[in-house]
């Protein structure tokens, strides 16, 4: 081969293989950083079956927290606000609930007293708005609802506010054999009718939180299944293990939270053996999000609250926080 | 061409022809006949996208009841043996279990006894038996029975007397792109410790009974989750098309069961659009394996019962009756 013939056939190699370097960077929408390279490590280590870790294609597990992991939490739960716009629809057809608590607030529509509601009153109001529907009336209602409700601020769909980089890790995990389950206190049919749009995850990989069925007959005597008002799974704190255990049957080998809630499902997750990864998203980014904590002086919330405690127990177990000001590129599919 | 190898050719080609007939016929174990029929004419149907009856392949869901349907539930469920053993072990820890009933008859081993106790009693024994242990501790106890736990009449482990057609059902559903779920009455974790390697389902895939499950910790402060004797979902009757939407979230295509607690099932089963098959295994061979209705004139049963009026309702709903005796060349894989 001529020397000139022989530079540009090493020019096009270089360039062939940089191609291929690009084509196969997972991750595009990180940073590199401590929290994009332990999530390559993990795979590489648990994909190579000459490594110690290696996991097998059946163990492969990989769990996601939905609200403020996948998704935008602030200013309120998406699944809430349709529970609010629904409980309008309710009093709409009893107008008796005009005169109770906390459902009075609620049609008040003031943004201060429903930021005041408690725990169990937001409780109240889920379990009324949520449940006493078949499940195909409630599928049709919320899968019509997602279409058309927008975020305040954005002014998009709900489903347009997920996170690109998360997207991008579940992409990256099923290309390398692992199956993606969500796991949300948030309601598991409520996620159900877009989870496979949205995120790629099918019905049947959503453990979520679940009123009580009850399978009857509708009128014509056709089978119809109802959700009562009473709980049958709460798929938060110690309900995310039990969760996982009742829908899964296998321990993660990774997954992926933001909250107190999340806890017992990071620890369940790293005491496995072999390689395990337990990961915290921490809302630091109010330009491009939202800031919340208190967590690192960020500040205080009651949606999808970050303590410090969580944030030195991460420290302490090897669970790897995600900084989403530093280490995501961009947030969503439509960020530049 | 010469004639002479005109007709080795047309020869070799009808041989040939005839090969690939043999290898891509499924159902190998099964008779010629209507059952055999409704399955690939089903399978047909839902996977040509030309046809009317197509099903996408993330609909293409397949349910089977484990006992009776994919395995032998004579004299006594399987799990139930396994129960009986257990109270036995218990019972060496806490002595006072020997005077109180129903463990007093199950401890005297007198199968008359054991043949009279209640559905109520049965219950007791399988809440006892089944709860209060870790589930790891539990998949290691019944790991290790179920391999050196052998069937009465055939002095085999019970994993190997499943019924071979319906080993050929499930694999050919699942070259069709089928995904096969057990949907059973008994435990789920009990049936999850085998299921994989007996049936190629894997634990995801079972979906059972199941004890109210608590996340806590050890000694050591490690995590872990106990089973508690307090009844969470109960899979048999109603309990089977609930239990489908709470852990699939899609009615299944097609189902198989041999019993009223498989009824419901079926019934939500057949209620979909589009093709939708359900079928019934009777146990009308007393030689091969054992004969119970009484539907048909049958011997009566306790076990697995299959009465008249579900054989009628099965004839006006268009549900398939498998006979065991005409629809199965053999029953097991041992047999010749």
């Amino acid at each position: 081969m001529k020397p000139i013939k022989l530079i540009v056939f090493a020019v096009f190699a270089v360039f062939l293989a940089a191609l291929r370097t690009h084509a196969a960077s997972p991750l595009p929408s990180w940073n590199d950083g401590p929290a994009k390279q332990a999530i390559i490590e993990f795979v590489q280590a648990t994909t190579d079956n000459t490594n110690p870790k290696y996991a097998s294609p059946a163990d492969r597990i990989a769990t996601f927290d939905q609200d403020g992991t996948l998704w935008v939490e602030h200013p309120m739960y998406p699944q809430m606000i349709y529970c609010l716009k629904r409980i309008g629809i309710l009093a709409a057809k009893n107008p008796e609930m005009k005169n109770e608590e906390p459902f009075k607030t609620v049609l008040s529509g003031n943004p201060e007293a429903l930021g005041k509601l408690s725990a169990e009153e937001l409780q109240k109001i889920a379990m009324t708005a949520l449940t006493g529907m078949t499940v195909d009336e409630f599928n049709a209602e919320v899968t019509k609802w997602i279409e058309w409700a927008k975020h305040p601020r954005w002014k998009r769909p709900y489903t347009e506010l997920t996170y690109q980089p998360m997207l991008e890790v579940m992409q990256y995990l099923r290309a390398n054999g692992y199956k993606t389950y969500m796991v949300t206190g948030g309601g598991q049919d409520f996620a159900r009718t877009f989870a496979e749009r949205v995120y790629g995850i099918p019905p049947e990989q959503v453990v979520g939180s679940m009123g009580n069925l009850k399978y009857g007959y509708d009128k014509d005597g056709r089978p119809m299944l109802t959700v009562e008002p009473k709980i049958l799974l709460e798929v938060n704190y110690t309900g995310k293990p039990e969760g996982i255990h009742l829908m899964i049957g296998h321990r993660p080998h990774i997954a992926f939270g933001n909250s107190p809630g999340d806890r017992q499902m990071l620890e369940y997750t790293k005491a496995g053996d072999g390689a395990r990864l337990a990961l915290l998203v921490l809302h630091d980014d109010a330009q491009r999000e939202y800031a919340y904590g208190p967590a690192q002086g960020l500040p205080d919330t009651k949606v999808g609250r970050f303590p410090q405690e969580l944030y030195d127990e991460a420290g302490k177990k090897g669970w790897v926080i995600i900084s989403m000001k530093s280490d995501w590129k961009r947030i969503f599919a439509f960020d530049q």
